[in-house]
């Protein structure tokens, strides 16, 4: 069987955590909306599934749909190795992939405080406002959550111990994506998480993440996705 | 074993999605921080965790501690029967849930655009541009999509056909909140939902969540939660 994602074909956005997961998972995959007339299947996919989702990404695995970033990962999780058996573990992990979505969802929100629906043009000053506070005040307060968790009870590898996990994959990517979105506030940042800073580098070094991304696979960031950089909203 | 909620002892917030459940399970709880002395064990249990939380809402149910509202919800609903036992229809209710949230998540920030740390009044015209969007192009959009997911494939009493699930505890309280922060809107677009208004009485007439509702525990709703009602923002 091949994976089929559903996800904007021009971005990495929340369809990139689960990619990041098919590709440390070594599975085939196909990125529907980057094929042929793809767009049109998404579109069709969308609403015609037993199982709509509200949004890309959506994943299909045979005659199964399912929807919602870390929802995905749970079951790629599950299936690949990528979270542990035990049920406290299944938990844990996902809490902590829960939690970084807050803060992806928070950065979206950065560029597009006021609507979704309006150019980032047409909420400038309210941008400028809520980054300001996202980087004094609510990246730090996540930042030292992940580093505390790293830490516990000493310091380790990966969130989980020594095995990666699809929380390790989308914590690179977050990592990755604030620092493209903030360079000058994440150059100051970053300093002081040792342990999340270790993270980013050790996953980036495994051998499908590192040769994913020099692919053509990994669309580089841009102006259309998540982590966007403003340098006027960067401090 | 008697559950250990740890919530803000004075908000209905996303906590009341745990409350929910716990009620519906017709389970024991005690909901810590609004005990003597509840506030300082919430503090300290946040930190003092294996698995500590971000924030609140957090479960202790023994030796284990789960956090974030819908992973809250999904440990609850495997014991309680209040999910599916089949992993498909687990991960779908997972993921009504976790749209569910993305709409708590855009209700919160309609009073706070800008940033959690300052008041409502420190970013009341945001607030005001924020709302309108939220009015008119979120809150259709998810209750259509929500609306669709009952009638397929044909009109169903619960999300999931006969068996009530968290997700319908949810859809509950989402209904609810909206209503008393937006009563003007909500009184506009309730006639467009049937499924989705009956789906709000159905759950609402539980005997237990009825019971629930009419007692000292249910905390009403307040300016200080998710669901606030600020006259300017209705419309």
């Amino acid at each position: 069987m091949v994976y089929e994602l559903f996800y904007w074909p021009s971005i990495q956005g929340r369809g990139e955590f689960v990619r990041l997961a098919l590709e440390e998972a070594g599975v085939q995959y196909l990125d529907v909306a980057r094929e042929p007339g793809g767009m049109a299947r998404m579109i069709a996919a969308m609403d015609g599934a037993d199982h709509p989702s509200f949004a890309p990404p959506f994943l299909k695995a045979g005659d199964v749909t399912v929807g919602q970033t870390a929802n995905i990962l749970m079951f790629l999780g599950e299936r690949h190795g990528l979270a542990p058996q035990d049920a406290q573990g299944k938990y844990w992990v996902n809490q902590i992939q829960l939690t970084i979505a807050d803060l992806v969802a928070e950065t979206h929100d950065t560029h597009h405080p006021i609507a979704t629906s309006l150019y980032f043009e047409d909420q400038r000053p309210e941008a400028k406002r809520r980054s300001a506070d996202f980087i004094d005040t609510r990246i730090p307060k996540f930042f030292d959550w992940f580093e505390n968790i790293l830490a516990r009870p000493e310091p380790k590898d990966y969130l989980l111990g020594d095995a990666v996990t699809y929380a390790d994959l989308s914590l690179f990517q977050l990592v990755a994506g604030l620092r493209y979105a903030f360079p000058k506030a994440l150059g100051r940042i970053d300093a002081g998480y040792p342990l999340l800073t270790a993270l980013h580098d050790r996953v980036a070094a495994r051998p499908r993440i590192a040769a994913y991304l020099k692919s053509g696979r990994r669309i580089p960031f841009n102006e259309e996705g998540i982590f966007r950089h403003y340098k006027e909203l960067d401090r």
